[in-house]
């Protein structure tokens, strides 16, 4: 959270809005752009080593999808937004990689930025944010990513996104994004399941600690994925030429998954919040135990030494001292104290 | 939870829309495909054992009812999907069998789908998918149920259904299903009931998981109650026109219904929340009432062996121990003191 | 909960809408049907023996109120309503007396449902049905009640009600009924102070269950009267020819009082959730000083007798045994230590 | 809160509406009038023994400010309702002291019920109603007071009020009450601070008692005051031709500070939910500290007294007992066990 | 809290509104007017020791911005708002600094109130007001700060500010703020962070004040921030013809920010209060862990000073006593006796 405000203000402070700078971790070491163009009958794909060979594919009759791994070297984000007339405050969106989930619509242009999410150990995200125009789209991921291979697959093997344009394109980058979540619910899942089981079984001084880093993740998942619901929905109804009316089922179908996200990770949250309750009563539940054990040996014995010790006292005249079964005697009412004690424990269901 | 996210991944995993393959447990054996259909005099039902026994039913004046009870079989479901111009990406939804409720519709075709509840031990629920068209309801059911057997009795004595269309038709068996969530609250209100008693009458360790299994159920039972509230809405006020205004009338009522559930379900959860202050107050009423026994015992013990301890010192010169009736009168002494706490005690309201 | 729920079921299964059948508790022997009937002038009673009395009513000149007290007869409710052109889901909703408030306009006629509140010992309800037409209200209630009794007066003694139409009557009725849970509120205050002084003063094991209690009944109290206000602002702007401008303002009184009810129980609800934070301290308070009583009583014998446990001793050489001030000098010590804890704890404001 | 429904119900059950009584305490002896008239060259002051000297006042072009304190005179309420062409049911809202604060335009007259707050130990009440014409304000007070000194003394001293119309009257009459508002919430601010001192310096078991206090006290402050935003703001937008577009900017500016006392308001609810969690998690502080002692004490001194019980027995063969330094050499061993066990409670911190 | 509402009090009490009167503490010794006016070639700035000075600003064509820092002379306030049309009540607004954030349009004026924040130890908070014309922008500030510098930069360098308008002054003005929210924001997170820690490693008494002071901070500065939203969404859709389309697309950056503002102190808010639950358990975890030590040591010596006391007693008869090898044997025994607890409590985990 620190590291975040600081970039952003860094970055702000005196400077005029449009100004280019990145944002961020850099988290790949080398832009990498790669090109795929198709249409119906034809597929071409190639690694752009020279930005100039990217010129070409804006006003190509082909749909072309530019991928641009690693936004750190400002200048390739730079040169790109000046071939596909990228406006400056847009790229400075594309750098500064702590955006909310948003869309915008330029003119004949439609920006969409999106948070993709993964879990190593902890739970990061990165932003991605397309571009759109009539027969373009161009991405922009912090890392390369594995998460649009599965569209990379169909546009290769020539399915059904080769006859369609640019928006479906955008419709099938966005949907590996949101399919993608489910994926990390999944993840949550386990952790939930997990930390339930420690909580019933073996709560430890760290288990709040985790709960509550649990809500923290939940907490931010939310923060991530909320705001799509209304950038996919406005994707929907938009009224952008971009967006063809036969591409609105498409985003309908993204939206119901959107919403079932959603759902799950409020169902998540109330969970979470039950967990905190079935910790802490389970601490109470054994404070009670660690009092009923004290309780019981402390009440069985207090008395009993409490006889032992009149026994002890060195008056003169105690006859009872002199009796030849004293002793046996008193044994045999300190073992009825302490069956009478127990069974009133049983009785108060203490044992 | 687990299972149904990972179903949702693997599906969708690189492969386009509308690819057809059934998420969810295989909940029966086979397909089985039965057919009724009827209009005001006359009335037929068998079961379909060769698909193409249902293509008369598409155009036929009557009314048919279509029921497919098991979708683990994609090639049934997509060759009825063919018969009845069932559109791909609905068929896909049919198949996924976590949606949560919703209606769709698609030119003068209306699709919906709600959940069904079953409680066996644990609450599980099942998706029931309605296409309706003017003259044909297809409904498709994870299991063989009885749900429905309300609907089909009226249907085979002649009441005022068969007077009515596919829509009167879509009415009562959403009607049927409705009236089945009352069933499913009865038994949660029992199940309510037992938790109280248990709580006040013999609160365990266990106890709290039960609160928190129930509470689990509650937000699931609303998870898949709660948007019917927008589908039977939005099919009232319908404008298609296989909605007529005059059984309008009825979806208010189904939807009169729905509020009601939806109202008990809320109330319950307010029920649940106050069972867990009940609860842990009770944790700690028990506590309390452990620590007072031990207080009592304790307090009441430690004087008396402090008293008993003096007179067992091995001081040459204490007089006391020398008196003829020094025994005697420690016992005294040591009954008064007895006497005195456990006055205070009565008077402390603690005995 | 539980009975509610099964008469809502066993109704449905199977039966098509708008099949007659009580559902609720019997709760008057017969049922009783008495006429009022007025104008400006004239004025008549009378309690129709035979159904065939009410026949007249519906369309004089004048205004006409039957009541009907007791609704489990269903021939007789099937009767009146198709005396007054009743339709038959508003019949039914007549008998299934577990609606929610509601108003529906159907033509031009009104049909309201009401709730109305009684205390004997426990919170219960009954329902209150209202059908109106141009000159007729036909009201229907479960029990022989006098909530109406004041309207009753005022026809008999001719005041301004006689002027006005059906709409008035039925807003003189409505307003009987709003009237009445200023009373139930009344109790509920009794109930509420009767409960947060027993907190203060007096709590016990029952009172936690006490406060539940009352939260139940609050919660069932809202979900009673919440939808009210919809129903009367509903009323207020209706445009049905029946509801006169003029009565209009009328409405909007109730509607005012409705609003002042809401509040007051809302206020309640926050009282109650006070009341259990109230309890819970009072419960850590009470635990609190127990444990300073035993740590006090403990801590101050404990090392007294550990003292007296040392001069017990059977050491051959402990010279202080042999002093001759040796054990007064040992009650001095001991009377010094406990007269230094002392100190502590009432530096430490324990006693 | 008893009294309070109490007078509602009475008044009502079997009256007709517009019934005239007073409900409500009596809270001052005799009803007072006063009349100020003035335009923006004269100004008049008079205090009205004989109510027909208001006559006049109702159609002179002078605005005229007639104030009523004490309204439980009904017949002098009725009078000037009957002077000034108030509507029974508006005259009743006067009268009945329970309402809460409203707006109604009734043709070309406004009529606005506030509520004054006093504090005088207790957190009280009362109704201040306006009703509105072209040239005349009629205010009902409960009480004599002082509020509205400060528009007094502008009118007497001839400010800009005296250039303007009854609508600005309103205003500034409104405004007055508004401002009261921050001196209730100063002495809330106080009461609020002197709570939070005593949580954390000297928490007892009243504490707990004024944190509820002033957690009702903002309930019902809240009560009040939130339904004025909506008042207010009606005011401002009002298409009354008495509520110049002019006085617009007047009612915003009140607007404003009606959203300020709400907002500080809606703080303060948040501080005492704050408040309440600071004095439960002292109460645990306390509850730790006195386990803490207890703790210590008992660990020490337990396994010291059992060393010297040990020495304590009677065997024959404890060649212990007959060493020399065996006495001395015991009281090492103890000081060493406490000096472990001493330094153990410090290595966890709990010394 | 107490010296706001203070002020607010003795402003109004009688005073009639557009009294100018400085509400608020004087934070700076002087007021300080700099001017800064530019158009696209030129630029100057000069520091105003005579308020006619600013004359010429007002129909000059180039852009000015009068800067006044320090605003508790109200003659100087009063002037400024004489040369520049500002309305009377605008100008108490100004002076009143305890507003909400507010944006008010006068006809062709546009009146904007913010709050910029300081954290020196505490919270601060001051009002910044601008007040924009079509070729000026007068702002005042209650001390002089450095948060414009970067627009004062931005001017001098000439980079685009000074293409533009005064809206896009206003624009630049508001974004410094908004950006300043960032930095108070990572003090925030810096705070949150400590805090945790302290929760986890050492928690004190003080630990729960220092939670509910963080927790009044956040609130409070919700209070500052949340009005913002609105304000500057009024701003981007605003009708005036002060504000230029062109600019709308920077308002709406603007407003993307302060979303992410807000969405950040909702976060802040959601941890403060897991914190709460963290430092509860914590507390009741210790509390578990003083219990396990006070047991363990408690129930293993009770029973061992039992038996001591048992051989301590003076009974004539006691064969123990006598044989060669009791004494060792006891101690044997004693050894079993706490072995077989110490087993016992390893399997319960205490230990």
């Amino acid at each position: 959270m620190k590291s975040k405000s600081k970039g952003r203000l860094s970055r702000k402070s005196g400077l005029p809005p449009g100004t280019l700078i990145h944002v961020g971790e850099r988290k790949t070491d080398k832009s990498r752009i790669t090109v795929i163009n198709y249409d119906e009958k034809d597929y071409g794909e190639f690694e752009a080593e020279d930005l100039n060979q990217l010129l070409p594919e804006k006003d190509s009759p082909k749909v072309s999808w530019i991928n641009v791994d690693g936004i750190h070297d400002v200048g390739v984000v730079e040169k790109i937004g000046g071939y596909f007339d990228i406006h400056p405050l847009v790229l400075e969106d594309v750098l500064n990689t702590q955006q909310r989930p948003k869309k915008e619509e330029l003119g004949e242009r439609v920006f969409v930025v999106l948070r993709l999410l993964h879990i190593n150990g902890d739970l990061s995200s990165e932003q991605i944010s397309f571009f759109v125009g009539e027969n373009f789209v161009v991405s922009f991921q912090e890392h390369e990513g594995d998460v649009f291979n599965g569209v990379r697959d169909r546009i290769r093997t020539g399915r059904g996104i080769r006859k369609r344009k640019a928006d479906y394109l955008l419709y099938a980058l966005i949907d590996s994004i949101v399919d993608n979540y489910f994926l990390i619910l999944e993840r949550f899942g386990e952790r939930i399941e997990a930390l339930e089981d420690e909580i019933l079984e073996n709560p430890s001084n760290q288990t709040m600690q985790r709960i509550q880093g649990l809500r923290k993740d939940i907490i931010s998942l939310r923060r991530s994925i909320w705001p799509l619901r209304e950038v996919i929905s406005g994707l929907e109804r938009s009224e952008s030429p971009l967006i063809k009316k036969s591409t609105g089922i498409y985003f309908r179908d993204v939206y119901d998954h959107t919403i079932q996200v959603i759902d799950t990770i409020e169902s998540y949250r109330d969970i979470v919040s039950g967990m905190l309750d079935t910790y802490l009563s389970s601490l109470s539940n054994r404070m009670n135990e660690v009092m009923k054990t004290l309780t019981i040996i402390a009440t069985i014995f207090i008395p009993l030494t409490f006889i032992a010790g009149v026994y002890g006292m060195n008056f003169k005249h105690m006859p009872e001292l002199d009796y030849r079964y004293g002793y046996p005697l008193i044994w045999f009412i300190m073992a009825g104290v302490a069956a009478a004690l127990t069974a009133y424990f049983k009785k108060k269901r203490w044992l």
